[in-house]
């Protein structure tokens, strides 16, 4: 099992400071959640059905044809590779780290790569992982380019796999409105956008025949019934939607700007979070644990992500650890 | 894909019965849920971690020295036989179909048994599964019948794997005491006792070493949130399962009496459900569905299960369809 940010407890314990007390940077999860409102008894007490009206709900919110709702992308990104013969994979690395690691367990012969060379030397792999934008990089990539790649891994039985969990406050660069195409895999979480990590939601977009494989090998009420009944509403609620991407948008460019002032100006990042490669991120990272706030820690290569803080006190609190830490390892 | 109970809706459809006006009888879910209190926010928010409390309290519960949490007793139901190399297994039959169906997706040499016929021949198997008290039939087995099932079994690497899903009315006819005992593998579930089917939480009991091999497959996160916050309460809750106990033996036995009464006394069952076997089970359930009760049909053999009434009134009106279709199929 891999290593995750997220592990808060683990943090507290640590470093003696209640859970309560931290400033959490640590994951990329929108510090807004679309607000909750109360469960229905039934959503608990039956099991779920699946045409409850969430895959309806679901299509109309991605601009997907055909979708399957599955127990957060992480279901899919551990079911996916077994349903390919033995594949020659490029995965987009440095990214997050499940992709590669449900591969290899999976069996087939993985390469991390830059996502210039995935681009430039596609015709090596059967099956080409990009998270769009990455995480924790940040990486683009046009719409053309992405159904070009496509096509190539298409014309020989491969797969494009795009995870577009970071996607939602950029969606005009979302592709899941191509992936009725053959070969064309998209997931999306409602883990980040929504604040709803705990639900353990999310969405492939494919063509009918892999959905069909897929919901064969994860099962039946994989879904919660009360996080299928939460995460309906959200997707229907436009007004709320249409302010949060704006929202984000503008708080991802306040963190870059706190992170800059401070001389840790972004080596790349979105609107859930900033990342910043340094040699001393790990340092770092325990300068500001020992001030109760929790980043996220990368080794290969040291760097550091730092997800949105939730208000002005949090940016404050932020702002002034990284006075006090940041002069101390880097003297003008 | 099975198909299973509790398929509400599309029953609503084919008989042009609105949804809330069926009474349905088609699951053996406890009628009268765990009243679950307001969700905390964090628990839809962040992501669920796994020192949270979960485990220790079932283990509490459920008198066992180690197990996993997991996204329904389905989903270890699926994985399981994954973890083992091609195997010859015996599966109790009549039975929950998922079992057979898993362990033949996966490869294994699979023989559908009575539970006379697997205790007798255990040596023609690896690995033998039980539904104990079994569903839809009933059948008990001692516990010391069961150890030493399990211990013929283990002596060549074998398993026994009991699923336990309706035991929770009798824990003392639970093996999950016995299951730190390498290859003794049981599984329980909290969807039928505390009637919380829709938050898809069961739990493993086994071996460590077994334990951390489905963890690995199973992945990270596969439990929402707020199932982990009310499941931990629930499993706490001693009171409420001491009553509940006492209830539902004796709403089992209500039911047995209200079939019989009707010419239709049960052929096996338990505290959650009666099943009845008749020739004309086909016919019957869809008498009943004309009268908006939905029951459980199955054809090998063909055979009728119902589960709970909720309430007095639930009774009444179950005695009163089977009065009006009773007569009409066996004239005295």
């Amino acid at each position: 099992m891999l290593e995750h940010g997220g592990r808060l407890l683990r943090a507290a314990q640590r470093y003696g400071i209640a859970p309560a007390d931290w400033l959490d940077l640590s994951t990329g999860i929108n510090p807004e959640a679309w607000p909750v409102p109360a469960i229905p008894a039934r959503a608990w007490h039956r099991l779920p059905e699946d045409d409850d009206g969430l895959a309806a709900a679901a299509r109309e919110y991605y601009g997907a044809a055909e979708l399957l709702a599955v127990a957060g992308s992480q279901a899919a990104i551990q079911a996916l590779p077994w349903l390919r013969a033995r594949s020659r994979v490029g995965v987009l690395a440095p990214g997050y780290a499940e992709h590669a690691h449900a591969w290899r367990q999976a069996g087939h012969a993985v390469e991390l790569c830059s996502g210039a060379a995935l681009f430039e030397q596609a015709e090596r792999y059967d099956v080409i992982v990009l998270i769009h934008p990455n995480n924790p990089g940040g990486d683009r990539y046009s719409r053309a380019a992405l159904l070009d790649l496509h096509a190539q891994l298409a014309a020989r039985g491969g797969w494009l796999l795009i995870d577009e969990a970071f996607m939602d406050a950029t969606p005009e660069a979302s592709v899941c409105a191509d992936s009725e195409r053959e070969g064309l895999i998209v997931l999306r979480s409602v883990g980040k956008f929504f604040g709803l990590a705990g639900a353990r939601v999310g969405f492939v977009c494919a063509a009918p025949a892999l959905l069909r494989a897929l919901r064969e090998r994860l099962g039946p009420w994989t879904l919660s019934g009360p996080s299928r009944h939460v995460v309906q509403l959200a997707l229907a609620d436009r007004d709320w939607q249409t302010r949060m991407r704006a929202r984000l948008r503008s708080q991802g460019a306040r963190l870059a700007d706190v992170l800059g002032a401070h001389g840790l100006a972004p080596s790349g990042g979105c609107a859930f979070f900033q990342w910043r490669r340094c040699e001393d991120a790990a340092e770092l990272h325990d300068a500001l644990a020992q001030r109760g706030i929790l980043t996220r820690l990368f080794d290969a290569p040291h760097s550091l992500r730092f997800g949105l803080p939730g208000d002005d006190a949090a940016y404050a609190r932020l702002s002034a650890a990284l006075a006090e830490v940041v002069p101390a390892r880097s003297p003008a």
